[in-house]
């Protein structure tokens, strides 16, 4: 299991009055992990909707087990947990540079539409390579 | 079981290039529901905070059952599903209106914390008012 | 010259970590300003899309001149101060419900695009109603 | 004048249903900029705080002169184009990596806040590292 690493540091507004980063904006963490997975892997999602394959998230979660704050450098694992035949999910880490702090972990599960945004089967060349 | 309901209309910055609401956002939704739950029942989370009682989300969920589009007007139902002594979880459901298409569900958990940001029991006049 | 105005509440999700609304965020009350005048015009800003006419923004300016707080009731006035061929501007006031008091002022240009995303004079309709 | 340059690549996130970066991300884009320019100095923003000194922004303006899509690396170039007793103001281009294109230009003003939240004069080491 390829487990692979990208870096984003806190930015003010992604904090909230509590002074830590707003839960939500953890979703876009992960979604920059999944990003950079699979630019890692050689397929950018962006050639993937050049050819009209689209990947909306269907189901997420997250546990927040620590609070981030504004300018820490946080580290996102992401790694492939399960594999459909028209569907992904990939798991996540979230972990505070330095003092390997685990701030949150979640999942995001992602079904593969079509042009007409219809359910499809993952292309091959995308599946091999998620495998 | 109490359920409350607000509407809120899709901006068009919730919106990204799918042409549908950014997954993320939908945890902007929970916690509209959630400060609008409190309101309903006389407790404002504004006022919570002022007394130094603090609930971060510890934990969230959501499926996504349909997209949400710009200019959509969606109905967003919260209830307490789970009440502890130190956290509480609301569960939401999301629903366009008019059509009665079930957009998404979830839900969301949150500890009690004192001023220190340490774990501490909900406020009696809060517990009772949620029970 | 017709003022319209709209009410929205400042979302926890909105606030930074200087317990204010995060400057960036105004942006977006502009947006909800200008999509709700154009409702109110009898033409929603979705029905020009789906006609494929866009309008993006060229340029915006804002004045911050008190803070916005989580739970403010914020008035967002929104107002033509000009209007030519291929091109409007939207200027607005961000004032706090009851109190009256100044938050924000600024503007928007937004330019007027067709389906291939070129300047185009704006529909006939669409400026008849702006004038 | 000493500019300075980050990169970023524009998240999924910060697009909108025109398929471009929404405008009022830009100035979160704007943020990171100051951020990386105060650090650059050696006097991370973050510090600043930590001595109870705050700088909200008092007036933005931004011109968008090409559409930042998904996936593009920005280059945000910041500079200090206005400095006063009490205030500064940054300006900045963002510009798209590799095809040199002038995507936005724009300044945000900065007052210089005490730990009351009311007007103060910069700190020393502060300006003489601005200027």
């Amino acid at each position: 299991m390829k487990i692979h690493e990208i870096k984003t540091r806190v930015r003010y507004q992604e904090t909230d009055q509590m002074g830590i980063v707003y839960y939500g904006n953890f979703f876009t963490y992960f979604e920059m992990g999944r990003t950079e997975y699979l630019r890692s892997l050689g397929l950018p999602y962006l050639e993937l909707e050049r050819e009209h394959i689209y990947f909306p998230v269907t189901e997420t979660h997250c546990r927040f087990r620590s609070p981030a704050h504004y300018d820490d450098v946080l580290v996102v694992q992401t790694w492939v947990s399960e594999l459909k035949h028209a569907s992904v999910e990939f798991s996540h880490k979230v972990i505070r540079e330095g003092s390997n702090t685990l701030i949150a972990e979640g999942f995001s599960k992602l079904a593969c539409l079509n042009a007409g945004r219809k359910p499809a089967s993952m292309p091959e060349k995308l599946k091999k390579l998620l495998e």
